[in-house]
């Protein structure tokens, strides 16, 4: 029996000044888009990157949850008045924008009643109805509303909650690739190649990327799909191309 | 007299499957953005990742190019078949997609008419009446269509056409900045912090980053502003502020 494949997909919204800026370097795409196609089949189909703007969110908190499965948002939850994603995903989903009674305990505990200052307890506040996601880093745990999966900005407390955002995520399909790295230049088999994905268009994403190593050019081919099956049928007619133009293979994997 | 400040702006939209994929780490958003904002007084105010669908590069070129002064394509301009940028940005602005006479005749140059084949010719093809933006690097250009800049993905060629695309852009003022590490956590100063920025919210924008280094927690502050005077007078606030609470600067610049 044929196994049904689901597709599951997902964006992510980054917000902060500090990636449109240049001053920062992104890492939390890679890292979520990897493991979400990895750990849970799906896949990202779309990010944006957006400043810190009250307006700017909702528009794409809005407009993003409605268009894909899941919406990863990160930055915006810390204690400083540029983290403003809790109140304005409230204001998006139009829901109250208050306490959260277990982030609340959380954070008291972590920092001690003395020490929890109001920066730290905005930490806490959240849209009603949202579901935490634990931190294990520093405590100030993510949060879920609807379909949107909110975390931190900074790559290694954003990292160390991933495990946890599990339990929210239907799982899709795996997507399975394979990568065949040539010494050639891509107009030496555009042609066929073209022939190749358009022949299976429906089932399997052909891409085609250049790359310089020890001074010598070539390209990846890299090839993607739900189907296991289709996805092999592809590389083995990829495999006979690069025969016939005599062409070297790097590596495949 | 006081100086107009003018502010331009301007919008990326990385056009690739292996950015989204989490396969490939971008190293374009953060180049154009420093560059943008060093060299012209441009602020990158949204990035968007997309992958190659003919219908989503349409829609994002329609509704960036109306919302931004500038939008800067990467990717999608080489010889295969999943490079469809030239194609996509012709039928949203409903131009002919067709041989562009100089770009046919620097690739027929750089490649020699025996090896000008199909893959590379399809280089040249690009939306009618755009003009070029020359490649130093490997002769394919990119090119500007309306207020789109369109340039290929591999960082390296990208940043040696860089230069070639300024004089099609318009300057805005300078945005300055001006970066306080700190010593402290953001709770510690966050409440102060916030009325700072109310006080100068039309002015200067004022990020509150953390970071961990040697062992340590620190925050740096981040200013930017058009006005090298109000930039200033925040920065001494700033400064008023660290020294009434007794922490430690670690670096100004």
């Amino acid at each position: 029996m044929k196994k049904k494949i689901k597709k599951v997909n997902a964006a992510i919204l980054i917000i902060g000044n500090e990636i449109l800026s240049g001053r920062t370097q992104d890492k939390n795409i890679a890292f979520l888009s990897n493991w979400l196609n990895a750990k849970c089949g799906i896949g990202v189909n779309e990010v944006r990157i957006i400043p810190d703007v009250e307006k700017k969110i909702i528009e794409n908190i809005l407009n993003l949850s409605k268009s894909f499965n899941y919406v990863f948002t990160t930055g915006g939850i810390g204690p400083t008045h540029d983290d403003i994603t809790a109140q304005s995903i409230s204001k998006a989903f139009k829901v109250k924008y208050e306490y959260h009674k277990e982030a609340y305990k959380i954070l008291e505990d972590y920092y001690g009643k003395k020490k929890f200052n109001d920066g730290r307890k905005k930490m806490a506040k959240m849209p009603k109805g949202a579901k935490l996601i634990y931190n294990p880093a520093s405590a100030a745990p993510g949060f879920i509303t609807k379909n949107v999966l909110s975390l931190p900005g900074v790559p290694s407390i954003l990292n160390s909650m991933i495990e946890n955002c599990k339990r929210y995520l239907t799982k899709g399909s795996k997507i399975h690739s394979k990568t065949i790295n040539l010494y050639t230049v891509e107009s030496n088999i555009s042609k066929k190649l073209g022939l190749i994905q358009k022949k299976y268009k429906k089932y399997v994403d052909i891409g085609s990327y250049p790359f310089f190593r020890l001074g010598k050019i070539g390209v990846s081919i890299v090839t993607r799909s739900n189907s296991i099956l289709k996805l092999k049928a592809v590389n083995k007619e990829l495999i006979k191309l690069v025969k016939l133009k005599k062409i070297q293979i790097l590596k495949i994997k």
